[in-house]
């Protein structure tokens, strides 16, 4: 069985890579940094990687494809429009073969001017017809690519895009497979579907924003669309047009330090992430440091780290070796290498005598209590936008936790603080956040909105 | 990103079994017997398994569902016209929740009376519109599912298969994605496209099968199939009446056997089966064993090993553990559990100084040189009957592999034989029993078919 | 290299068994339980495990002797005066060959009645020179076997373990290598050395109590010793009388279970046993739960958890498939099969609205005012005499950690209460007891008295 | 349990070095160039390498010192009468911590001029007493360290390895530990043990070598052993003065290459080395290959490869990713970085119709019967002096294996010749240099001695 089709999912970041290939021959399409697993997938099927197909430059994540090019000869190949200094220019209905399977590129501006859609055909058993396209950040399941980028041109890119759409994407026939660059999760778009397998007929049929068929209509709609920018997207778009940020062929897992060595770095600048789970840092945390727990490092560093600043990381106790590598190996995607080391929980911490801080969990029947008491205090949701349209806890302040740090200066430091979210995860970092910067007294609501849900909280709709 | 979809292909077997789910549930389709893989994707994904859907009563493996819902607790769902003595009867239209996604039956009779497909919604993303539907064996990638197997009734479940594929899969819509139970390499079926990626609209498309629009053209097409059915089948078909064979929840590694115990066993009746690469069987081989290379015992262990002999394993000594577990998983898969265990290679056999065979290799242009100088020997091509439809060497004898063992009193034991086939692996099994059964003087064509195309070899053109 | 020689490890409970074979034969000493490992290193070693040697009737854990001869066809040799159910009596001087090495059994009481050493002899290379000595619990490095065991007995005891030490073992000679039973970390001594290299010639110089070479010397430095013996002890010695508790030749992994089947279990009897890190229990964690880190399971476990009880696990949420996995395995180890299952960290729980508690975490700094604010509250030690030895904080409550289930009616539970320990980890057991028990303040002073020496408190010695 | 000591071994190598370390810190001794596993296992007991200790500049294999250093900050410690280019030069009694465990440097020159000894010492539970001994190439196990490297002063240096084992290794005392560089199986002894675990005093009563008391009789002895030395021998000398050759930190694996481009580079100069099994080789070769059996690269690639031309591989088709790293890993443990990439078994290549050799094995009941029918062929014996010296074959002509490149002409082509050993392995490495050569008619005794000594073969003793 010589052919194949993988997505490869960069885990909590919503990014989806494809490889694919028939006899000895595979291409990869939008590869992320670490790019081990594609040659592995590519030699469990006995095939090489000759081609690199890139929808365009993406902006959330550091593309792979520079390195791995360099480690398997492939060409890499994206749109004509911008200038990348490494692989090839490609413009409309260019042809590549993969082993006897034929790869179509189609320009189809709106996201990014230069972005392609790349059309799959297999001759031998399909003839003519077009099996699957890559869409890129196009069309996704359940959405369609962002046109915010450019603010100057915001009706027309929604038109171009409009145009992909409609004019060269649907018409390749409902019975065509449809592989986007982003699922659910993406900051890349906002009513993905979690179903990732689709076709252009259901999208036609099912897509929210396809229901719009006529233009101007669609670009109303894509025009009234939110979205949020995380800071790092500029540092992303400068790498990703180079095809990398520093090479780094494997995910490096850093070091263990010592705990003076640690603490030492930390007073000389290191920013300290910790990692672990919001209860752990709720029990005991360094007092400055900043809590992403691990499996939010991808949607949430981007919004809180510098890139200039070295990063010392606190990981789980349960098995340092491995977390300490996710976590590296999900801030070098957004490209944060400067990662010096890790120290494993707490445990030398507090055995060493050292301060640390405490982030009491408050439930939300004492939340409902203290708020009904009318006591003075600060009750900070940090959900998005969508979420808290469908209602907020009373008197409470609303910041989208990614534009906390530009925002804090609006929030009481004299006064306690209890930070809220969906279910006190997102919350943690927040509180983290408070404690860095001085505020004294302040809880996590661990359980939030979905304990409110459960429990029944009065809740405030606008 | 709880939403999860997953192939399972048993390697060399063609079959492909499915997992998906979303929000904590998972149902799988088709299992295996070996059905660990299940578990742990289902883990993997946070998630446990409430339904196992089985298509139709498999022939050509033994199914895992059983087993699988003794792991699990999951309910087990088939087709309402065979007596079963295990899971639940399934008729039209029976409706299933997997957390949040919808499944529908629909009964496709034709290739099995008691057929079942299986409809996959996304009511929370994609409504009413079916996304994908499990086909079973009813329809495959560019192939049609057998309707050979009631040779008294071929007519009408031909037409059946006609009523199931035009009257209710198609109309699903193009936009369908396709999921059958079987790939390129199957028994069950023969035109299967290697890609298995495909939408019911591609099918229709491009299928050659469903060219044939019109009922009686498209029996007369079925009717006129061809197709081979190893022994095997029968004890398939009598297991898969009770959810599977003997439970052996995790494939068991056959113990290592010192040589003397390996050599008194085979004395005593345990078949000897030698899964190394057809060069080193060419190489040295135990007097008597039969030569099944690892890759080829899904194929071709069904047609040569009976179910109440013992079998003996010779693997090879680059991982013999590994090998080992890898032919035990091949042959459990086809229900030969009665391994006793597994000598590493042939250098303890040798050292001991028994006896060994060797199959001397012979190139093809060695192969020719002898034909055309009359010597007179049994050249035995026993490649398929397509296969050979595209021509022989001259004076070939022609016996399809699968059924030597029935017709090997054909040929003359007296004389010297060369077995030859697409690129002299398969030529290995048959030069293995023809040594077994007393021919002296044997030899492989290396290369074979291959080998002649490259070279030029003569061929004769039916 | 056919000779190979292995310890295998138990972690966090000091056990130490051994494998070791040449020439495709294998012998384990003392195998534990979950048994695949010997399997394993066998296999990678090409060789067959024929011989199964116990030292005795280990009390401290359930022995996997029944199990892995089952697995294996090995014959299983123990000490010949106590009514064992399986395995072969085995007295002074019995003879047995494992692939050309010998090993010789000598009967060495003391510890136990039936306790036994077994020789290894290298015939081919060391000739009639002994090699190395399994001692089982008589002679450790750096300490020798408990003697508390037969209380009536306590002097005729602890002579027989001179006479084994003395007039058995070390006549063997300076040279011969020393392999037992136990290391660091196990109840079974407590002087044993981090180090687990020695020879007879090195005990002989080194080990405290070989100091004392008078055999009225010895029996009164024995009779002085002080030694705990958790409650499954009793347990261990009724299984290891049998070969093994049930069969269980893997690990199993437990189920995930949904929040509220876990709750609903709890509710009717689940012993909720939460193995997260200390600060994630001080965090968050189910009201009347008991906290044990998991590599605090091996040793405190048997303490705490009762055998007729189930068992639901809280895991971190890190990698809770392995997580649970080695809690099993750790339990197991014990014979608490009865695990229903696990959570996944407090996050489910936490979003369903249900109650949990905090065990807010006291630095030493907080903790020394408030003892020298006269603060009325219980501040309870619970680290081991011989450590408590050393010094503690003025006014504390020493209560052996093992010993509070039994002593825990000697505090008020209307008082506050802070847990303290070496370093705050076993204080949270101890916390996590009071809790379940009904007070209603507790903290766990995370840093404990590590954190007092880098601090410098105020101790008070005896 | 934070003490651990681990041999590492590097196969079919016989080298040994070692990892052992306390509380945080490691210690390596005589690294291999492929390090990650010291880095792994120091990271699994939570430890940082910070010493890495060379017994001697070893000949046998390319040191990993100056890598592992750069990975890990690590401290190189070697002698001090060489023009190392790296490290630090270390004479008489320097004295180490490592994490409380205290190593000592001792001059014990003989093997080599600048060979050191450590001592490893346990001050915290064994006092003053030294607890084993790393003695590099002067002591092996039932061995002492070859003195036949410097040919002008060979007396000179017999003595001085007297003096080191008799006047500073011994008098550590009896019950120390040794641990040496080697074990059975090295180039760098003849007579070790196949046991890997011993003691000094062990070594006083049975090392054969240690009977010789008296320095004149020891020097004596010495004198009279014969080794042979691998031409790779200088450039691991020239290597090792530099601490490695090229940095290579991690195993590669070299790139599958396509059968055609196989061919073309074997055209142009590269070396194609076929590591199958024997009777993979026997049933088909490369023309013009080097058979070298994966598990024979060690000890017998140094003796046919050249370091200055390209190595082409041939790999088992069993795992060939895993086979073609594992022979990687062998070759670049000898210096040999130049490998090309490797083809997946001889399948393809015979599919290409290219042309193939056959090496036919010889029964041993065979072979007798032509000696004793007074055919004119060569039987070419393969094996050591060592072996030989117990009997040979009639008429047998013997080169040792290693050898037979330099006296390849001594044979006649125009003869048939038939390659013999201890098993038929080694000899298919000589039966393919022949083939290579240009004798046409080459067989291979698989079973060889093992079978004749099994059947009673004729056989004539010096």
């Amino acid at each position: 069985m010589s052919f194949f089709f993988q997505p490869v999912h960069s885990e909590h970041l919503g990014h989806i890579s494809y490889i694919f290939g028939r006899d000895g021959e595979a291409a990869v399409v939008d590869p992320r940094r670490d790019c081990e697993e594609y040659v592995a997938i590519a030699r469990a099927n006995g095939a090489r990687i000759t081609y690199i197909f890139e929808t365009h430059r993406n902006e959330d994540y550091v593309t792979g494809s520079a390195e791995l090019a360099a480690r398997t000869g492939a060409e890499i190949r994206h749109g004509e429009d911008l200038p990348f200094t490494y692989g090839a220019p490609t413009g409309e209905d260019f042809q590549f073969l993969v082993g006897g399977l034929r790869v179509v590129s189609m320009k189809t501006p709106g996201h990014t001017d230069e972005s392609l859609s790349y059309v799959l055909y297999d001759p031998e058993s399909a003839g003519r017809e077009p099996v699957g396209v890559f869409t890129g950040d196009v069309l996704f399941v359940h959405d369609t690519g962002r046109t915010d980028f450019f603010p100057d041109r915001a009706e027309e890119v929604a038109g171009l895009l409009y145009d992909s759409i409609f004019e060269k994407i649907l018409p390749l026939g409902d019975h065509v497979l449809l592989w986007p660059a982003h699922g659910a999760g993406s900051v890349c778009g906002s009513t993905m579907a979690e179903r990732e397998v689709s076709t252009l007929g259901l999208e036609r049929r099912t897509n929210p924003a396809l229901k719009f068929t006529k233009r101007e209509d669609f670009i109303k709609k894509k025009l009234a669309e939110k979205h949020t920018k995380p800071p790092y997207f500029h540092m992303m778009e400068k790498y990703n047009l180079h095809g990398s940020a520093a090479p780094m062929p494997r995910v490096p897992t850093p070091p263990p330090l010592d705990v003076d060595d640690f603490a030492e770095r930390a007073e000389n600048g290191m920013r300290v992430v910790d990692t672990r789970s919001p209860e752990a840092i709720a029990g005991a945390l360094i007092p400055g440091s900043l809590a992403i727990p691990l499996h939010m490092l991808p949607a949430f560093a981007g919004w809180f780290l510098e890139y200039e600043r070295p990063i010392g990381l606190v990981v789980d106790d349960a098995a340092p070796d491995d977390l300490a590598r996710s976590a590296m190996r999900y801030l070098m995607r957004l490209g944060f290498d400067q990662v010096e080391g890790y120290i494993t929980g707490m445990s030398e911490w507090e055995k060493s005598g050292r301060e640390y801080d405490r982030i009491p969990a408050v439930h939300v029947d004492e939340l409902v209590s203290r708020i009904e008491s009318d006591e003075d205090f600060t009750l900070l949701d940090v959900r998005k936008d969508e979420e808290v349209a469908h209602g907020m806890l009373p008197d409470a302040k609303h910041v989208f936790l990614g534009h906390l740090p530009d925002r804090i200066g609006e929030l009481d430091k004299s006064k306690p603080a209890i930070t809220f979210c969906g279910s006190g995860q997102r919350a943690i970092i927040a509180a983290s956040l408070l404690k860095a910067e001085g505020f004294k007294d302040v809880g996590d609501a661990l359980g939030s909105m979905a304990a409110c849900s459960a429990r029944g909280c009065p809740i405030d709709r606008e």
